[in-house]
């Protein structure tokens, strides 16, 4: 791993001061801003996360607000997802498409109210996007990054160490749902939901000032609880199916071909962007689909397409890879052609390092 | 400095390859892609940069293209710059800005021809502000990234070893023009252009396949002219006053308060995206202004906002800052406040190490 130079230009976060002190190892850069990927070692974390509880500095999941008049009009015309019987309270994955049913962004929307949402979003500057759509078509709304950063808590203990902190309220809090808590005299969007398949909480801390008192809260409560610093783990989201944007997808892949094909609705087909091409995909079939795969041999880490081979031909590629150590096997995320995407499937994979034998799974591994 | 964590995400450049086999030490991101920043060390490469000739993978410098019958239209729609003087084979300089004023991005346009555009971007998507505009003003214009990954020779020895590979023709390319010129049998667009102030050139490499054998064509032919890689240098950008996006300047910040009044014309106020903000700061006079700013004491590395206090009162912030041997002193970059703006006037900069005496200085140190 190389080093990476500092600049004010790559964020720091409100948390970064306890991450530091919590003695992060490495980062990855994320919506121009520092996110934590190491502390032990990622084997380490990982079995950690998958037996305790952890808090995660994910600021870089940054909000675009749209407030004002036509947020929800503004709202639905950005994802293929039917959002009509969405209430405030709720969090919906919403693919992003553009004009060719490419992928910009893979967000969760939260609905605050008809007329204020955040979109919490993936690693690309969607706030652009939405700006040049509400100038383009004259929206009575407002679209900006306001000062919200969420705080992740991740882990089989997630429940215990937030009802501590906030209490018993948050065990409620049904997936996918929020609802609001007070942390020092503010109220805070807490919600269920996080990228990982552990359970847990992310708060939206809105104000940076009270991201580090809120950090420090959480770990005075979770002494005996074993809290730790973390954040989204390669292995644990690979063996969960967690799809990353910029890895396992880009502009370049449509949502049906990200197997989202159940938040692209029928309905908005005549009238969101890209709605013709993915009429034309659902119909025809797509392609290629992203599918859980497995690879022998020792691998090198994934930092580049790796392609994918049949009888000499390419059908597809992956784009991320791990050792798990709960499943004993090399544990990927890929693209694979139709002709080749059926579970069983025996491919070829070239690495960096070489060929590897790989298999097409029926699904992911959690 | 801490390690950054590998991942398809941070993409690997057409010149990757070469960039590690030269032993690059460390990176930054930059449009979600590898940027090397140090290969000996900053102060190493920084005099080297200055004496001989250097080789920079800056693939990170993206391209939006626009393509078709509404091309021009919608580039002189993206910036307050007039474009009419501006001819195919012109690189101009542009600030592109939302409806509120703030910087978007600060790209170099260049003019293909009238129906075709690369706009070479800094560090942010850009492209997505583009496509929003385009489709809600249904342009009739083609709006994607192609495959161009620019390669920077720059240093007092550029146009020599230039001249070796492209021949003598590229001598007479004059600043923020470029030309066609041959490489392995494809016509490849070589601008008189770059981020530094040692002079050079960008070429902009149209196929990744042609990335290492152009790599290493420079290379064979530079040995005696002391060839190495590099890439922008902190140092010198700093003395050279060149601003870094998402460093001295973001979203907040118009380009007047940026010191690039020179790009914003008073003919493109009444139509430009934040042209009414734009006019009422010309009127009224910009609150604060880019200066250069020298720093007193050893310094931690800039990777972060660092206040400035005139008196007890905040009147504005530095957001680059290194050693220069050259100059034997603390260069920055900042923005200042109207009544502290003069040259002369000291004023205290909290550095997260401790305050330090600053003073803004009459011009950049070059």
């Amino acid at each position: 791993m190389a080093l990476i130079s500092p600049s004010r230009r790559l964020r720091r976060t409100p948390f970064s001061e306890g991450v530091e002190a919590a003695g992060v190892k490495a980062y990855t850069v994320y919506n121009h801003m520092l996110l934590p990927t190491v502390f032990e070692s990622v084997e380490a974390d990982y079995h950690h996360l998958k037996s305790a509880v952890q808090v995660w500095d994910v600021a870089v999941e940054r909000q675009v607000e749209l407030r004002g008049p036509d947020a929800a009009r503004l709202m639905q015309m950005l994802t293929p997802r039917d959002l009509r019987s969405m209430l405030p309270g709720r969090c919906f994955y919403v693919p992003i498409v553009d004009e060719t049913g490419g992928m910009l962004n893979d967000p969760v929307a939260v609905k605050l109210a008809e007329d204020r949402w955040w979109i919490s979003i993936a690693d690309s500057d969607l706030l652009f996007w939405v700006k040049g759509i509400a100038n383009g078509y004259r929206l009575d709304v407002l679209v900006d990054e306001p000062d919200v950063s969420p705080l992740a808590v991740q882990g089989p203990k997630a429940d215990d160490l937030m009802a501590r902190v906030f209490g018993d309220g948050v065990r409620n809090i049904r997936f996918f749902r929020f609802g609001l808590f007070e942390f020092q005299g503010r109220q805070l969007v807490i919600a269920r939901s996080g990228y990982s398949k552990q359970g847990g909480f992310e708060i939206y801390v809105e104000d940076s000032a009270l991201g580090m008192p809120l950090w420090e809260a959480l770990f005075a409560a979770g002494g005996d609880l074993g809290v730790r610093a973390g954040g989204p783990n390669l292995i644990e989201r690979v063996e969960g199916g967690l799809l990353s944007y910029g890895n396992d997808m880009t502009r370049e892949n449509s949502p049906l071909e990200c197997g989202l094909g159940k938040y692209v609705s029928d309905s908005q087909l005549e009238t969101c962007f890209g709605g013709r091409a993915l009429r034309e995909e659902r119909a025809a079939g797509s392609r290629q689909m992203i599918r859980a795969i497995s690879i022998e041999g020792d691998l090198p880490g994934c930092d580049r397409v790796w392609p994918l081979f049949a009888g000499g031909a390419c059908v597809g590629q992956v784009t991320s890879a791990a050792w798990s150590p709960d499943f004993g096997a090399n544990v990927a995320i890929g693209m694979v052609a139709r002709a080749h995407w059926d579970a069983g499937a025996v491919l070829e994979v070239e690495t960096h390092e070489g060929m590897r034998r790989a298999t097409v799974e029926a699904a992911f591994w959690i």
